[in-house]
């Protein structure tokens, strides 16, 4: 088999090396057996080739199946992708029918439908882990309702969240994921065979039954369209980037509160790992590595953005560049996921110490303004006051506690004795509202994220 | 008005200048007026402060809205962002009552609000034009519904179809930048108001009040997500990258098909531009800039993400750095579409000349293949007949309609006569199923474009 | 003066607005005025115009140049360009003469000379305040020469280290930085004035004469390359990426150590912001907004790769989207350098804090693996027994220093008495080989970088 | 040998999986068996072991080397990279001496040093295939010396130039590639080895040494910097970036000049690609791919410098995500080189299209206007002119050869007789100042570009 019959020369030997992609794109040979299955079953429901010659072709692809899952098909280079492999094994075992396969269709559309079923695979996936990883967020969440930690803003305490809260916004940042892989998988639900090269194909060809067959909700509209497009590529590694991106703020979290210094969490062994040569160390390498994949991930979206730059329509080589990339990537974020989920489950809160940051650091002291509002001094006078006041506390080394009311009422008369009532469990009840801190709304937050997950 | 009571001193003008926000976040003054004056209504509404007051602070901030409007307002660095500002000047203008209106929120939800209520705006136009382009495009695909184009693939003419169903795959893309757009804004349609600093507030208030005064679906469920979370940003960033990556695509093409070589196209010399030393020049300056600007956008979207990598909760003042990239994005996204519409609209076919290309380079070759596949010749064995045939036709510097019967039999004895009906109308009508460039299938899409952009 | 006599037309105003560059270009008012006057003498030095031309035009450029300067040029966007609205007025102010500056180059090797001018002149500034920054960096150094840090890897501490020894890691780092931007320099040092629009310019011009005039060290050797070539833009973007990566690289350690979990050191309040909310808050924004514009910077090099990439040559009109982005860079980095080194000197380090934390965590273990390699274990077997102390410690909750002899020798009998003499001083003065952490080294250090700045 | 005595368990099989490097650092066996042979040679000249054990160890060394040669090394993911990997089967090998390979280094210096020697050979090679590029492109330059071009700008045809002068001008960007990476090389010439994990280490070491052994020129100057710098692979991959780019502008004129529109050259049939359905299609996708790897090294760069953003001193784990864009890079850009240069080399240039298309389309309008100048007519008016001139011209369907004087005449009564003798040749002829288009001076330029590649 060649597509050469319209040359004089076969190809240069650093031309096949540089263009061949059955080195990374054999990934997909499921995919693409698969589609070549439901092809050519349509084939022959429309007539195009004979039931017999799609019986043949059908067999031989299941047996080539088999032969990959099992090791023992022999890739051969020289056959540039993972569709002429398969095609041209087909014929060596079935002879001329396999010829036929090819009909009314085209590496073109073939790819893209292939590269379609394997994002929706994958999209699936990443769903279904980023939803793992929302049930560890979440046990973690339940089985630490009472721990107080510190809230930061600026990495400096700001005010006192239960723990739990803190975990929660985590929940809600993966599933604005979840959202966006869902919704990209409805525009990668398209499917592009029947496209042919790029004008379609001049057969009488039911795309509807081919779709069907392959669980895609719709057939692409536009064929010059259909073979050139990567957006769904491109939405995958932006989604992924996204969720990189929430993993390393948590993973930055995890590494931070594992130091020495902060030594609010501890990490389990299982998930620590040593020094060649520091005896000592007991470090957070899988954190430190999710937040670093996400340049990875990032550099891959920017990749695909950069090859599709000005491309004239329609398909241009320039286009398996789309795959190596969007491999990675879906591994990248399976495997980080993942180790994150487990990590995550392993986790010991040390809740006294959190307890303790969050109740020095003056965190009171928007409590203690809002106080004085309540007192009917303006906002901006009270917020003036209590920072006059914890200047002062500051100088003399006090805490708010240490402080007397005498010492109060010098910076604001309005200062009366139940100051003193002011107390992170006072602080964490008064943000009472939708989305605040206070026990009743965490409740509430825990029993809506169940929900979501469980849709009980 | 100080924040710095707490401090021994005041800030350092180099630390002043390197952190003010107000030359650039001054663009948000309305929606900040906007957000005020329904926080304000809120506090009101739930008694936490007086109506009097209140309706002070609402005619303070309409008169500043006015004043800004209207170039009178004095933006002043030293209070270093448009909240410090418009909260100065009420203070300034109406008294103590003015220094209510901070009560029971934070900048942190203040400009998450603002930016939020930025970007739905954005959006909204940004989808405008979108389909104000869809348009154009539309009307030249019905303008020049005849018109036969070489299709290309690698930028080798391959196979005639019509310019309407080239313009269609465009119309197409655009469509998912639609979709994509409007997922994004149900993203960004999230109130943050009443997340406070990150904790919430301590105050009776009524978050969907604030919501539906200022058109938001919902509220956000988290307040430490809600004043740390930029992931709209990202997204319409995101999405931003792949319209403008659309636009570069057809850029390219618009310049491609102006130059002397093509000559396909002629822009009108109102969007063409000359040179400042060449009198003959007529450059396709617009189409060239649109193409450029691809790469600021991609820029503002790596931008965002790298700043967003690894952030701690919640706020950090990294976050600041969200908006200048935002604008000059829209701004970047609006300008090209909008001129590219009309630029579009000025574009004259050149419809002989599409039609000569389409019908040389033995652009039929695909079609001879089916021929004899409908003959009975496998698919693949058909391929290589006419690539000995083109290679023959070349080496002899004939077209395909050079070639007699006797030639063509040479290849394959199956040839015959019927082989010269094969013509750029036949090869575009056989290329029937949804999807394909067969002039009913065109005319199909044309009318599903026409439902697309207006409902009918 | 008009370059469209070609055309039948005036531009759409849309397209006007969309391709004008005035707005951003004026910046390179004062380069584009030096071009001119040293090009215009060289065409009066080669008789290509009268010198009394070319004293008018040089009389009048220098007099346009001071409108500029004190705000009294008013530039009109019709011009499109700098180079325009400058020759425009010219011939405004001297009549026939200024219509006889632009002979012999064109826009495209004038703007090209623009901006490698302005290119220098920002090199030559960027290299100077990363110098300032090394001066602080090492003043701090010397300053607190006898401070010991924890050393850290994976952000746990690992080994005692000389907080002077951790700060000069940053002066290495800054000195890379000055390497690379001189080596750009010397690439954008060449003149690409005389290569016409593409091709070279039809007049006996003298270009070295216009390079020395203009402080170029060499002329461009090819007119194709010189016109479309932006790599030093490109190198300046990349460079400076760098820098910005080191530089939050240190941010991040200013934000680390500031927190009350580190507390190592104090920013001062000059440099420290508050909240609008939290009276307590002491921020520190200027490391924050340093990190965040990490993002920035690298968006611009995104940008410009994207925008060359697969241009054709010469000049196209995408080159224009090279200024915005290297114009904000610029900015960034001179402002970063800056704003931190005056931080960076107010900085007070809180030495006994700094000690404390190094000596705690078990820091010494590899010391006392060494000390058993000493004694003939080998370093594999050594490294296992202080594991296993350490387990032990930590679960006995003690210090290194709190375990007797016999628990030692529980764990290996080769333990003796000197086990004991093993302290951060000793730790760090075994560390004595060229760049190593022992004071003697980091004494040479110190005064290898301060010949480094000072050449003495 | 184990690096877990001080952990209770082993590690989850998840995190060993996602932490493991061995997979591809492998790829850096040699450079880590020279390394070590350096160190250990160095360790028994210093008598910090025996010169026996020393022996055995390098013997050991040399022999796992031959193993992973011919593949018969078994690299075992539980020892997690390629370091522990080789030190295991050393202690298996030789027993107890290999336990001393790892005395006064740490994994944190080891790495650094074979990344470093990897990238220095990287650079080498990448350098000789810049220059065998280089090379071809001088060798068509030379061996089309006549050959006329339509130069363009905005790819509109601009001025008629060599051939020659076209192809030199990607000689110069490439020259500067080459500068670029021997600069980067300097900077990566540095050796780490003796850093130890952070602080230096506590032995006698003497680091010259093993600098001279490795062919390093300079050892590292400050420890923390040492383990933690990788600026020497963000250098390779802004290098790597640059070279892409100029490939890609290249790939994107081989890419347009094939087409059947320019048809300015032919590929070599070795080198062209077909389709698997369109038997006559000829395609470039060797510059395709190379134009769309550009977004795959531009990709791996932004990885590494997000990765890299904001990572607190000193190493942190995910330095470790360094490797496999630097690998890829190589890989690519290599490659790319190597088949550039062969198809290059192969394709015939169609020198009669291109003369054609170099006089047509009013190329010689610069001159003419540059003849009314020497006529006295100020450049701006002569511009005019010639602009009107093309208008009538393209209005009337005539070319400029067409126009008779006195239609000349009309336009301008400067012309005379002479402007007849306006041709492509006296076009080029002028251009005659260092780098310009005219004859002589490429002439010049070859010959320069001949001594630049040998020195003669």
């Amino acid at each position: 088999m060649t597509l050469r019959s319209r040359f004089g020369k076969e190809m240069d030997d650093l031309a096949k090396g540089y263009t061949v992609s059955v080195p990374f794109d054999q990934r997909l040979y499921k995919q693409d057996i698969a589609g070549s299955i439901a092809h050519v079953r349509m084939l022959a429901k429309q007539g195009i080739i004979s039931d017999k010659d799609a019986e043949l072709i059908v067999m031989g692809l299941i047996s080539i199946g088999e032969e990959i899952e099992q090791g023992r098909f022999e890739f051969k280079e020289e056959l540039e992708d993972i569709h002429m492999n398969i095609e041209a094994r087909l014929i060596e075992k079935i002879g001329d029918a396999g010829a036929k396969l090819h009909t009314a269709r085209s590496r073109n559309d073939q790819v893209a439908t292939d590269t379609r079923l394997f994002t929706k695979e994958a999209i699936a996936e990443t769903v279904t882990r980023i939803k793992a990883l929302q049930q560890v967020v979440l046990n973690q969440a339940e089985g630490n309702k009472s721990v107080v930690i510190p809230g930061y803003t600026h990495l400096q305490r700001a005010q006192p969240v239960l723990f739990a809260h803190h975990l929660l916004a985590y929940f809600e940042m993966f599933q604005r994921d979840v959202e966006r892989f869902q919704q990209c998988f409805e525009r990668a639900d398209v499917l592009p065979l029947g496209s042919g090269a790029l004008a379609g194909v001049p057969y009488p060809i039911d795309r509807d039954f081919v779709a069907k067959e392959l669980g895609f909700s719709r057939v692409s509209a536009n064929s010059l369209d259909a073979v050139s497009d990567r957006d769904f590529v491109i939405e995958y590694q932006a989604a992924a980037s996204l969720t990189m991106m929430h993993l390393s703020r948590l993973a930055e979290e995890i590494v931070l509160w594992s130091t020495a210094e902060f030594g609010f969490i501890e990490i389990d062994d299982a998930f620590a790992t040593g020094s060649s040569i520091m005896p000592q160390k007991k470090n957070a390498d899988v954190a430190e590595l999710a937040r670093a994949k996400t340049g990875r991930v990032y550099g891959h979206l920017m990749a695909i953005l950069t090859t599709m730059k000005a491309l004239p329509l329609s398909y241009n080589r320039d286009l398996q560049e789309d795959k190596e990339g969007l491999f990675d990537s879906v591994d990248t974020i399976l495997s980080t996921l993942e180790v994150f989920a487990a990590m995550m489950a392993s986790v010991r809160v040390k809740a006294a110490r959190f307890r303790q940051a969050a109740e020095e650091s003056y965190t009171l002291a928007t409590d203690i303004a809002d106080y004085l509002v309540r007192k009917g001094i303006p906002l901006r006078e009270a917020h003036a006051i209590v920072g006059r006041l914890v200047r002062y506390a500051t100088e003399t080394a006090k805490t708010l506690y240490d402080l007397d009311l005498g010492e109060y009422k010098r910076f604001c008369p309005g200062f009366e004795n139940d100051v003193k009532s002011i107390t992170v469990e006072s602080s964490l009840a008064a943000r009472s509202a939708l989305g605040g801190t206070a026990p009743e709304q965490v409740e509430k937050a825990l029993a809506a994220a169940r929900r979501t997950l469980h849709g009980t």
